[in-house]
C-alpha cells in the first residue's frame, strides 16, 4: 500500500513581502535554488513509496499550481475559499479510499534532507496503518516562539505517543521546552488513514465532517480538478487540523524527523536556510557591501549598497524597499505594504 | 570698510551619494528645509556689513551657481579645474583690492545660528584688519575624527592666537583634545585682508602665488564671470589653504564661533542636523516604520518599509538604494556607486 501525498497549496507568505505578493505568493517563488518551494515539495513526494499526489488549492492559485505541478498528478481539489487546514484535509480524505494513508504536507516548507524526510514518512505511514494520527516532530535547535510544540510521550514502534500539543509559547516557556528536551516543534506534516481522520473529525467536529462529506459527494469533476459543492463548502468553519483533530484525538502519535526543516516563515528563516559567505552575507541581485556581517540583500534590479551594518535584511522588489533585522523579520506582515496597503 | 564674502563653490559630496551626484552635487541640494546649502550660504553673507559676494566655481557648476545665486553678485571666478582651496582663494584675493577683508566660506556648510555667524564674522574682520589670518574655531561637542583641530593660543582682542593646526586625529587623540578643552574644530571658514593673504602665500608658496597672479592678470572678464588664464592656472598645484598658508603663517588667529555649525559631511551629519520625531526617526518621502529608533529614510519615490531597526539610514534615489548606519556613513564615499561605478 502506497502513501498518498496530500499537498496543501495555501500560504500567502505576507511575512516574505515584498517578494511574496498576492499574485505570486511564497510557495510559487524560487526562494532556495531554482525550484520553488511548491516544486520541491512535489518532487520530494514523488516516486516509491508515494502515489501521485492529491493537491488542495484555492481557485486563485490553480494556474500557478498547474503550471508548476508537472508530472503525474492525482487530483486537484479546488477550494472555493480558504478555510484553514482541517477542511482541506477533510475534503482530500473524502476523495480517497478509507484505507489510503495520507501524508499531509504544506507546500511552502523547506526540507534540506529529502532522504530523512522519506524515512520519517515511512515510519509515520506504518504508525498510520496501525490507526494512529501521526505528526512530524522537529527537534528544536532554538527557543522559537513562532511554532507550536509537541510534548513527547511514551515510545511506540517507530515513534512516540503525543503527550500533548502546545500552542506557540512565549519566550520563557520556549526556553523551558528547549531546556527540558522532551519537546519537539510541530512541523505541520501529518500522516493518517483517510478513514481514521474522518472518524476522528466526525467525533470532534461533527458539523465540519458532515459539511465536508456533502461538499465532496455533491462536487463535480472537471479533468484533474475536483470542485467541491460550494453551498456545502460555505457551511464549513475554518479551523486548523491541530485544533480540530490533533489536539482532540486520543490517537495522536509523532515521528521524529531530523531533516533540515524550515517553514521559511519569514526573511530571517529564509536567511538561515541560505548559504552565506565568510561574513555571513548573502546577496541575490546587484549589491555592493562594505564592512557588513550577516547582511542579506535581495533585489530585482536596483543596486543595493550597504555600509557598516550587522544583521540587516534589505529586499527591493517591484518598487518596494524593505529593511529589517533578523528579529524584526517576524513583524513584516504588519507593514502597510504586506497588508496590501 | 565692508567684508567681501568669498564663497568657494566646490565640494562633490560623494559621501552623500546617492542623493549627491556629479550632475547635482551636495551644495545645490535642499538638504535642510527648502533652501540649498549654497543658497543658505549666499543669504547668510548678504546685507550689512557684507559686500556683494565673490564666488569661485568650476565650469561644471556655473549653471547651478548662476541659477541659485540670485540677488547682487560681485563676480564669479571660473576655475578651469578643481585645485583645492589655496589656489581658489589666491585667485579671489588677486581680484580684490589689497585692503579688502575677505571672508572665505565653503558653500556647503550648515550654520543654524546666522546671528552668531555674523558676530563671529565681525570679530574676525577686526582681527583681519589688524593683519591676522583668522580661522573660525568651532567648540567640539564630540571626539570627531573627521575634522582638523586648532589648538587655542593666547588671547587677542576678540579672538586668540592659533597655537597650532592639527590634522584629522585618530580616536584617541580626538578624545584627548576634547578632554583637554583647549582645542577647537577648524570650521574651514577664514578671514584676512586680500593683501595679507597674498603676502603670506608668496612667502610660503611662492610658485603658487606667482602662477595665481599670472592667471588673474592674464584672465578675461565675461559679464560677471572672470576666466583666469588657463595656461597659468594649469601651472598651479592643488593644495588646501590649511597646508599652504594657515599652518605656515606666524599670523594665524582664531575666533570662537558657537553657531550650530556642521559641514553636513555625510548622512550621519545630515541626520544630526535634522529634527527627528520622539523616537529620533526622520522621514522624507513615502515610508512605513514599525518599531524603529534613530532611523532616517530619504526616498525620491519608492516606499521604504523598515521594521525593528535602530540607527539605520536608508536612502533611495535615482534607482540606487543605500543602507548604512551613523558610523558607516563616513565610508559611503568608498562605494562603487559613489565613485561613479
Amino acid at each position: 500500500m502506497g502513501i498518498t501525498p496530500v499537498i496543501l497549496c495555501g500560504g500567502s507568505g505576507t511575512r516574505l513581502w515584498p517578494l511574496s505578493r498576492p499574485a505570486r505568493p511564497k510557495p510559487f517563488l524560487p526562494l532556495l535554488g531554482e525550484e520553488t518551494l511548491f516544486e520541491a515539495t512535489v518532487a520530494r513526494c514523488s516516486g516509491e513509496p508515494f502515489a501521485p499526489p492529491l493537491l488542495v488549492a484555492g481557485a486563485g492559485q490553480l494556474a500557478l499550481v498547474e503550471s508548476q505541478a508537472g508530472g503525474e498528478l492525482g487530483e486537484i481539489v479546488v477550494e472555493p475559499a480558504a478555510k484553514s487546514t482541517a477542511p482541506a484535509i477533510a475534503l482530500a480524505a473524502a476523495r480517497l479510499p478509507k484505507d489510503a494513508v495520507m501524508l499531509v504536507c504544506p507546500c511552502d516548507h523547506h526540507i534540506a534532507d529529502a532522504r530523512a524526510f522519506r524515512d520519517a514518512a515511512a515510519k509515520a505511514a506504518a504508525l498510520a496503518e496501525a490507526g494512529w494520527l501521526v505528526a512530524f516532530g522537529i527537534a528544536p535547535d532554538r527557543a522559537e516562539t513562532g511554532y507550536g510544540y509537541i510534548q513527547v510521550g511514551e515510545a511506540l514502534s517507530g515513534g512516540f505517543r503525543v503527550e500533548r500539543f502546545v500552542e506557540k509559547p512565549d519566550r520563557t516557556r520556549a526556553e523551558a521546552f528547549l531546556e527540558d528536551g522532551g519537546y519537539c516543534w510541530n512541523g505541520g506534516i501529518f500522516a493518517f488513514r483517510a478513514g481514521t481522520f474522518l472518524e476522528e473529525l466526525a467525533m470532534h467536529r461533527p458539523e465540519m465532517a458532515e459539511a465536508a462529506r456533502d461538499a465532496a459527494v455533491r462536487g463535480r469533476q472537471e479533468g484533474v480538478r475536483f470542485h467541491p459543492d460550494s453551498a456545502a463548502f460555505a457551511q464549513i468553519e475554518a479551523e486548523s487540523v491541530d485544533y480540530a483533530v490533533m489536539e482532540e484525538t486520543a490517537r495522536a502519535a509523532m515521528v521524529e524527523a531530523d531533516m533540515g526543516w524550515s517553514d521559511i516563515g519569514n526573511w530571517q528563516a529564509l536567511r538561515d536556510a541560505r548559504q552565506g559567505d565568510a561574513e555571513g552575507n548573502i546577496v541575490a541581485g546587484p549589491a555592493d557591501l562594505i564592512d557588513c556581517r550577516k547582511v542579506m540583500v535581495e533585489s530585482d534590479g536596483p543596486r543595493v549598497s550597504v555600509v557598516g551594518l550587522d544583521d540587516v535584511i534589505v529586499v527591493v522588489n517591484g518598487g518596494e524597499v524593505l529593511v529589517t533585522s533578523g528579529k524584526g523579520a517576524a513583524e513584516v506582515g504588519k507593514l502597510k505594504g504586506a497588508k496590501g496597503g
